[in-house]
């Protein structure tokens, strides 16, 4: 694997540590600037490592008049251990990305303050009031700037840094710039694009009564060509810097607030993945919510709220996308001068329209592939994993496979965002066989 | 411009200068594998500058044993002049290029001897016998060997730099090694992609014959939208190493041997772009040809092969491909593992004829667009250039210019290579207006 040549010729690997408590206190107060958003003195900080994710480090750090969190990759998969090696370069990518998201979207991604390749480490500012969405919205918690907000994000990064809004010389050069980040991309093409349609040691779900379904999805060709299509179009298709890994895990909120967090999978790719990861993970949270439930109906709200969100996240998402295209196109795709006048203004728009429809298409793939790993393959979700009862939880994945499975195979049946939602109300009502 | 800035920034540019015959005897001479394949003293090579083309320098060096040809970069365009300049690092790329093809279609290239990327330099086994095809095709000379070897560099070349015979990582290495080729890229964004649908200064063609068709184009927003679209996919999809100006002018000739040469836009783009680009000129080959004639039905035969290689060049290159993705597939797309079994193949099987058929239609539309280019742009071909009387050359022309614009437009009519045959062979038989 060249990944691994790579890594082990670097010569910064030598100067990597891992960093305990001590060590990190000692390497901060070095830096005025980080010391003195801390306030007191180094002794009197509170350190404490929570990560809690399935790759990194992530320490908290408080004094007396602020916070910042740091998180320092490890040169393994932390879930996994040092059976499965990982390159420390992905915490370069990391503070590559956040740094121009942050640009692109601003306010939306935690500040950097502070980042060092050797011992792959990024300083960020602390988001003491946040929770990851994910738990807020096991706990059925409605967020209520959330379209506002990840559509914007959305629409930016990915917009501003496509052909239609950048030079092809300054794309070319992005794209050179996070090529070097393909272990991680390769986690994505075989934990997303190739495992759970096989027979794979790290594959699990919510045996005995997904077997049936995990067995059809290894035999179901239909199925197979849909999402080697999926894949040949992440290996193929730079469109624009993508996060990578945009699920409800990698977002923190309050009421009145969204970060977008941990975009240490960023390369250039399809479009569509970025967005199908945000609509898959509502997806999946509004599968899971009857599993939630402690009385019949009592989150009816919240999956409405779930719902309405969806199509809100595709609406929205179109519309600031196009917006950033009739004012912001200085890419060299599409150039205006080959549509100009009344007549060229309205063919170029009604060829947004097509650029769009293909888009969307993308993103129902890509959010399908999506909610089928988190079932079959090797991470899941809490969404379905705290719902104690397995045979109920089986029943929520169950409706989220069969759902999936159309998404990603009757491609044709979808061609709004209200399909979907329509389809997703639909399945929610489907007793399967075992339940 | 960043790529101005880059080469600005450049130190291997101080050592650079514009290499002059005594110069290029004495750096020669301090390289002993070279003066041996040259043979006798230094003193008594000769030197000839014979570059044609529309870049670069280009020397013929022999001694008593053996010849080279050497190409040198200008830091501008040779056909324009120094008012528009060209990096250098264009000679790095086109080494890249060579040696890498070498490897993938053995025998179809030219050897490498000696590179120097200071200098913008590349040694070469000297092509005695060759000619360029282009050349010969004006002269109306038939090349049994054609479709045979270019189906083999095309079909070797594409499918052995592509994700489905390398894996994720090696093609992202690739791209990247590629990725600071912009310029020559922006190149073909501009002339081929933009100008010729635009008023721009540089555009030429046979007036006042084409005038009309030339307006109409400017015009034509169905052709707008689908060189747009053509455009997009050139800047957006890295599927192989592609050669990027493979044109007949591009390949040198004997009744036996084929060579390929000048891959100084190589980039990972689309795959349709370099077939298109070899169709496109047999096309225009075809009909020029009744303008060479001095007696009619003379050239009947050559005109005859020209249309059997067109559907040879499509056919023979899909099966090669074909053959090496059921032997050669050990990319990181299409994974066999989730096509197994009877059915599995069968079903993978479908999925190339898909595959291919996706790609056929990239090759007719990159085809017209070639076309298109070459008569209403600013690079034109002997092929029309040398039909002397204007008019005549204008029918021609205008026939090449009626086929390529159906072939971008009426994408559904061209389902097959007999489509476009038929199709050339009919345009061959129609008269324009002013005809």
């Amino acid at each position: 694997m060249s990944s691994q040549r790579r890594s082990l010729a670097d010569p910064r690997q030598s100067e990597y540590r891992i960093l305990h408590e001590a060590d990190l206190r000692d390497y901060l107060a070095k830096f005025p600037e980080i010391a003195s958003r801390l306030g007191g003195s180094p002794a009197s900080w509170s350190i404490s490592e929570v990560g809690d994710g399935n790759l990194n480090l992530v320490f908290i750090v408080k004094g007396t008049t602020g916070g910042i969190a740091v998180k320092q990759a490890l040169p393994y998969v932390r879930l996994v251990g040092e059976s499965w090696p990982l390159p420390l370069s992905r915490s370069h990518y990391e503070y590559l990305a956040l740094t121009h998201q942050a640009q692109l979207a601003p306010g939306l991604v935690p500040a950097v303050l502070h980042h060092n390749d050797a011992l792959a480490l990024v300083v960020m500012e602390l988001l003491e009031l946040h929770i990851i969405m994910r738990k807020g919205m096991v706990a059925g918690t409605i967020y209520p700037r959330f379209v506002q907000d990840i559509t914007t994000f959305l629409a930016r990064t990915l917009f501003l840094s496509s052909d239609l809004a950048v030079s092809a010389a300054e794309k070319k050069e992005g794209i050179a710039a996070f090529a070097g980040n393909h272990a991680l991309c390769k986690i994505t093409e075989d934990l997303i694009f190739t495992d759970p349609y096989r027979v794979a040691e790290q594959n699990r779900w919510t045996a005995p009564w997904l077997d049936a379904t995990a067995a059809a999805f290894r035999e179901d060709l239909d199925l197979h060509v849909a999402i080697s299509r999926l894949k040949l179009k992440f290996l193929n298709a730079p469109e624009a810097l993508i996060h990578g890994d945009l699920h409800t895990g990698s977002i923190m909120v309050t009421e009145n607030e969204t970060k977008v967090i941990d975009p240490e999978f960023a390369f250039y790719g399809p479009m569509g993945f970025d967005i199908g990861a945000v609509i898959a993970n509502l997806l999946m949270a509004y599968l899971a919510s009857s599993g939630h439930e402690r009385a019949p109906g009592e989150r009816r709200a919240f999956e409405a709220w779930v719902l309405g969100t969806i199509e809100g996240v595709w609406t929205e998402f179109a519309r600031k996308f196009l917006e950033l295209w009739r004012i912001e196109a200085k890419g060299d795709a599409y150039p205006v001068m080959l549509f100009e006048g009344e007549a060229g203004a309205a063919r170029l728009e009604a060829e947004r329209q097509v650029y769009m429809a293909r888009l969307f298409e993308d993103t129902v793939g890509f959010s399908a592939a999506k909610i089928i790993r988190r079932i079959l393959g090797l991470a899941h979700n809490i969404d379905f994993e705290l719902i104690e009862d397995p045979k109920r939880r089986a029943v929520c994945e169950a409706r989220s496979l069969r759902l999936a499975r159309a998404m990603m195979v009757d491609v044709a049946l979808f061609r709004s965002i209200g399909d979907v939602t329509k389809a997703a109300r639909k399945v929610r009502g489907w007793r399967p066989d075992f339940a």
